[in-house]
């Protein structure tokens, strides 16, 4: 199997499958040679290369772990390079479009989009490690025309690294993660930029505790990775801001105008809706 | 000397004085006898009462450790108990009402504001422990009135526990912690209505990760205790609150419109400005 990109994501997926399927030929692609060199040192591939035409011609199974909008490119790419028979799918944080470029292939029945739900704010595959996907929800996306054997092939990956195969309409998923990821990590940064603007560096380190590092923690995110999600999930994360904009004014009228019941009740449904894991 | 409620905060002083002098007399307060059986069974005190005149006439430090509120009505009734010369410190989230408090009493020289930086969501002497304050911020907040003995009475008591006394001007204190800590508050609590408005309890467990949980970490806090907080802070807290919103709006408007670079600037922006201790 090939696993293009070998950051966080990829690089910890190649480490897991060596551990689930020690026999597998695992192959990467990565724009830096110090990558495949670093990935083939530590066992975690057998061999790769720098594009997706000297990788992808050998697999039977692609797996894309770059940042969306370059999934999105990949997808067309890998159309013609798949031997016939071979599945891809990818490890992108939103779905809608990933899955209608993959509906747009050549071989729509043997794609379907996938979602890890795990990782972290560092990256690379210095950050890499074998059990990152163990216990995450792992979102499986098919479009109308994906083949139930190829939702098969692309489960059984997902189990072999401790993951929990779910299956979700891409919309769908798009419209849920917008709330419970992007937007957190929205609301995180502009509380970030809030607090910076109004309190001196030294204060902050002196007078935060734990509140503001738990709550601020996603506004560490990489930049870059972030614009990818957001880019390519705007409608939904717009309706988030706003719902979320729409709340803080709740809040803000009645602290306002004193109305302590009806503050009461807002922050007490808030604390009752919170949901973890 | 007396600590007057023996919640996370008062217990958690007992249990730590306990341990840094052994020789001392504590003696607690509580509306529950339960908790002073518990708190007398474990060491923590030497012994207790329900009401402040069972307690204060024989100490010559006394802790406020209850909600704001009560502690501004405890200053006063305090002020008639305590035998001259007695210190009086609180234990409080906010500072300048408290301290406007203090200063009304007939002993304004020997009282201090106090607010350890240090805390978490769960409540109640069940969740009390000696270590709660080590490595923390204790602000104090004397008032002109202070004496500079007073302040020594209570850097001690916060050294003896492991905390680092700040001496801070309480409309200072009161403006810092309403973007470090209840700013942070009210967002995680307007995001996690945000999300339970449009995701479905049960999507909510399967598709939400560690972003989502720590970002809406702070809305499991005790409501109460939060409010006492917010409207003994208003006018700081409303304008954070505009802050975070104009922070939101900059995003949406960027996002909206398709800006990838001023989005860039303002998500790196809030990655850069982020500073934890």
């Amino acid at each position: 199997m090939g696993v293009v990109g070998l950051g966080l994501m990829g690089g910890s997926l190649a480490a897991s499958l060596r551990q689930a399927w020690p026999q597998a030929r695992i192959l990467g692609v990565s724009r830096r040679a110090e990558t495949l060199e670093w990935a083939v040192g530590r066992g975690w591939i057998d061999d790769g290369g720098m594009s997706l035409p000297e990788v992808l011609a050998g697999v039977q199974l692609a797996v894309l772990a770059t940042p969306v909008r370059t999934i999105i490119e990949q997808v067309k790419e890998a159309d013609g390079l798949l031997p016939p028979g071979a599945v891809l799918t990818d490890v992108g944080s939103t779905k809608l479009e990933v899955v209608a470029a993959m509906s747009r292939t050549g071989r729509p029945d043997q794609c379907v989009g996938g979602h890890p739900m795990c990782g972290r704010e560092s990256r690379g595959l210095e950050a890499a490690e074998p059990d990152l996907y163990r216990g995450a929800t792992w979102v499986l996306c098919p479009s109308r025309a994906t083949a139930p054997g190829t939702v098969q092939v692309v489960s059984s990956l997902a189990r072999a690294v401790g993951a929990r195969p779910l299956i979700l309409d891409a919309a769908e998923h798009d419209a849920i993660v917008a709330r419970t990821s992007h937007l957190p990590y929205l609301a995180a940064s502009a509380l970030a930029r809030a607090v910076a603007e109004a309190v001196p560096e030294g204060d902050l380190r002196a007078l935060s505790a734990g509140g503001y590092r738990d709550t601020t923690r996603l506004a560490a995110s990489d930049v870059s990775m972030m614009l990818d999600i957001l880019l390519t999930n705007r409608a939904h994360v717009l309706a988030g801001l706003q719902a979320l904009q729409q709340q803080l004014s709740k809040i803000e009228q009645a602290l306002a105008s004193g109305d302590e019941p009806g503050l009461a009740v807002l922050l007490e449904g808030a604390r009752q809706s919170r949901r973890v894991p």
